[in-house]
C-alpha cells in the first residue's frame, strides 16, 4: 500500500516539476479556498482527535500542540498567502559556463523530487509542510502521528480537493492514513520513489529514522545551544541577551541551555544574571567556580552539560578564555545556533570562525536561527546537520540542481 | 584504533579549517616536493604491490589500474600545480542579508570538517582526493584496497612528511593502514568525528558502505547512460556523438549503454551508426522493431535495458516518441548523464526538463560529465545523488556554509 502510493506520487512530480510558478501559485490558492470550504469538518475531526488523546491522558502539552484553534487555522490558512508571495526557486540559473569547445553548460536549480514528512502532533504541519514542498516544486508524502490522524485526513482531504480544481496532480500530495508504525519502516526503504526524507519530532524520533533510512534524511535535530560572556562584554547587553534566549521560549530548539562565563567577569555578571532570570522563575544549576559566587544554586554535574531542558532551567560554568568556550561548545554542542556577547573583536572572530555550528552569532540572541528571521519567508525546518542544508530550511532548500548541457554536435576527444 | 585516528584527525581539522589560501597552498607545495624526495620508495612499495596481485591472480586490469608508471607519477605529482592555481572555495560570502533590525547574516562558504575517502586499487587517488580536500579546508581519512596498501603507505607517509614541513598539523590527513574489512564498518559508525564518506569503487561496494554508514555518503555512482536520436536528429551528428559516447572509452560512468532511436529515422540511421560501430568492434543487442532492420545482430532482453557493460557493447530500442525515450530512461537509468540529439527545439526542451539525471544534453556526448570538461578543474567523484552536490564534484561541492550573524545587542520579541 505504501509502495503503490510512492508510486503515484513520483509520477505525478513530473508533472508538477515542469508546473509553472503561475500554475503552482493557482493550485496553492484553490487549496486555500478548499480549506476554508472545510472548515467545519476540519474542525469536528480535530474536536475527536482531542478527546481521544484526553481519554488516553496525553501530557497537556502534546494536546495543547495538537488542538486547531479558530486562530491557529486562520493562521494556517493565512501562511498559504506568505508563501504564494515568495519567489520560486525552480529554474534559477545558478550558474553558466561557456567552454571553449562551445558547449554552454547551465547549472539549473530543480525540484528534489519526492519528499517524504514524518511529524508528531501539531496538525498545521500537514498543511504548512505541503506547501512549501508544492511551491518549490516537489510532491510530499505525509505520515503524521496517529494522534492526529482525524484532523490530518480531513486537511489532506481539502487539499487535494483543492489540486483537483488545479492544473496539478491530486497525486503530488499523498497521505498515509493508517497508524502502524511498520509502514514507516516500509516508506523509508523506497529509494526508488522518495528522494528526501525530512522528520519533525523527538530526537528519539530522528535517530531511529536515520538508522533506519534507506533515503537521505534531514533533520530538524536537537538543540543544544549556547551563550559564551567573553571578559570584555558589554554586562548589560550579555544580561538582555541571556534573558531572552532563555526565556522568551524555552521549549524551542534555539533557545540556550548552557551558560558560558569569562572567569573575570563572572563575580560582576552572575549576580546580575541570576537576578534577572529568577524573576522569570529560572532555575540555574552551575558548575564549582559559578557556586562560589551564586552560592545557593546547584550544582551541575557531567549531564547537565549534554542535556536540552526546553524547559526554565540554565546550567553555568565559567570558563578561563574563549579557546575553553569554543572547546566546550564543540564537545557538547548540537551544532545548532551558539553565540559569544563581546567588545574584543579578535575574540568574536575566533569563536565565529572556530565553533562548529549552523549558525553563529556575535552580540545577538540565538532565538534568530528561524527562516522567517532569516527572511526566507517560512520555513520546513531547521537543520544541524552539514551536507545540502544546514540552518533554517526554506523553500531553496528543497531544491537541488541539475546541469544542462547545450551543444552542437560537441564529442569528446 | 580507527576512532583514535578519527579522533586525532578531528581535532587537527579545526586549525585547517581556518588556515589561509597562502597556508594551504604552501603545504601543498611541500606534499609535492616531499612525494618527489620519495618517489623511489613509492615506486619501490608499488612494485611489491603489483608483484603480489600478479601472484593472487588478480585481473589485469586491476593490475593495471594498481601499476603507478613514471608517466602516472608525474601526472599526479603535477596535478598538485593545478589544484595549487584552483581558487579557494572557503570564505566566501554566498549571501548577504540586512535584517530591519539591524542584524547582518552572512551565509558564509566553509569546509565540511574531517572528509572520509574508501577506495580501490588506484594509488594515485590516495593524493588526489587528499590535495582536494586539503584546499577544500577539510582534513581526510584515508582507506585503500589491500591491494595497494605498500603503495598507499608511502604515498601518505611522503605526504604527511610536507604537510610537517608547513604550518598545518600531519594529523590533517589519516590513513587506516590494515586490512581488516571491520575496520571500514567501524569508521562508518564514527558519525562524530566524520562528516562526509566518499566511497569510489563497484556498485556493490558502495551499495553495502551506504547501507552500513551513519555518516552521510556521497557515492561516484554508477552510470547507466543514453543517448536518444530524436526524429528530427541531424544524422550525421547522431553517428558522431554514438560512436565518441560509445566507443572512445568504455569502461568509464559517462559512456552509453543504450540507444534509444525513434521509429521514423531508424531505417535511415541505424545501418550507418552500425557500420560505424562494428569498426570499433562494438556487440549490438536489439530490441524486436531494431532487429528488423538490423537483422543479424543479438536480442536485447529486459537485463539489458539494466545493464552497465562498461564495455564494447551496446543495447539498442526503437522507441516511438520522445516521451517514451524519457519514460524508458527515466525507469531504466541511474541518473547520472543523458543525451537527445535533435533539431527540434520542443523535443529537446521536454527531453531536458523532464528527464531526471545529473548531467542532460542537447546535441552533444554524454562524455563531458566530468570535473575537468566542466572547468572544476579537478574533481572528487561525480555524484548520482541528488541532495548536497550532483555531478562532478569538485572543491566547492567539499564545502558547506554557516551562517554567521553579527548584532549589536538584538533580542528577539
Amino acid at each position: 500500500m505504501v509502495e503503490e502510493i510512492a508510486k503515484k506520487t513520483k509520477k505525478a512530480s513530473f508533472k508538477l516539476q515542469n508546473a509553472t510558478t503561475e500554475e503552482k501559485n493557482d493550485a496553492l490558492l484553490k487549496i486555500k479556498e478548499a480549506l476554508i470550504e472545510e472548515k467545519d469538518k476540519i474542525m469536528e475531526a480535530n474536536k475527536i482527535d482531542v478527546e481521544k488523546a484526553k481519554k488516553n491522558n496525553l501530557k497537556s502539552s502534546l494536546i495543547d500542540r495538537l488542538l486547531i484553534t479558530e486562530k491557529r487555522f486562520n493562521s494556517m490558512v493565512n501562511g498559504i498567502d506568505v508563501v504564494i508571495e515568495l519567489p520560486d526557486p525552480c529554474g534559477e540559473v545558478i550558474e553558466e559556463i561557456r567552454r571553449p569547445n562551445g558547449l554552454l553548460i547551465k547549472k539549473v536549480r530543480v525540484p528534489i523530487g519526492v519528499v517524504g514528512i514524518i511529524y508528531e502532533s501539531r496538525p498545521n504541519v500537514t498543511c504548512d509542510a505541503t506547501i512549501l514542498c508544492l511551491k518549490s516544486g516537489n510532491s510530499v508524502i505525509l505520515r503524521g502521528g496517529s494522534e492526529a490522524i482525524n484532523s490530518n485526513k480531513t486537511i489532506v482531504s481539502a487539499i487535494r480537493k483543492g489540486i483537483s480544481r488545479s492544473v496539478l496532480p491530486e497525486d503530488c500530495v499523498s497521505f498515509i492514513d493508517r497508524p502502524e508504525r511498520e509502514l514507516v519502516y516500509k516508506m523509508l526503504e523506497l529509494d526508488e520513489y522518495i528522494d528526501l526524507i525530512i522528520p519533525r519530532g523527538s530526537e528519539q524520533m530522528i535517530k531511529a529514522i536515520k538508522e533506519k533510512s534507506k533515503i537521505p534524511v534531514i533533520g530538524h535535530g536537537k538543540g543544544l545551544c549556547h551563550l559564551y560572556v567573553d571578559k570584555d562584554a558589554d554586562i548589560d547587553m550579555a544580561v538582555r541577551i541571556t534573558l531572552n534566549a532563555k526565556v522568551q521560549r524555552p521549549g524551542v530548539c534555539n533557545a540556550i541551555e548552557t551558560l558560558l562565563v569569562h572567569e573575570s567577569i563572572a563575580s560582576e555578571f552572575l549576580p546580575k544574571v541570576q537576578s534577572e532570570l529568577e524573576k522569570h522563575n529560572v532555575e540555574l544549576r552551575g558548575c564549582e567556580k559559578t557556586r562560589k559566587i551564586l552560592t545557593s544554586i546547584k550544582d551541575a554535574t557531567e549531564e547537565d552539560w549534554w542535556t536540552e531542558y526546553l524547559d526554565l532551567i540554565l546550567s553555568i560554568k565559567i570558563v578561563e578564555s574563549v579557546d575553553e568556550a569554543i572547546s566546550h561548545i564543540n564537545f557538547y554542542g548540537s551544532k545548532h545556533s551558539e553565540a559569544i556577547v563581546t567588545n574584543n573583536n579578535e575574540n568574536a572572530k575566533k569563536f565565529l570562525n572556530y565553533v562548529d555550528a549552523s549558525t553563529v552569532y556575535h552580540n545577538a540572541s540565538t532565538r534568530f536561527t528561524d527562516g522567517g528571521e532569516f527572511g526566507m519567508g517560512a520555513e520546513i525546518g531547521i537543520s544541524n546537520q552539514k551536507l545540502h542544508a544546514r540552518g533554517p530550511m526554506g523553500l531553496k532548500e528543497l531544491t537541488t540542481y541539475k546541469y544542462v548541457v547545450y551543444g552542437n554536435g560537441q564529442i569528446r576527444e
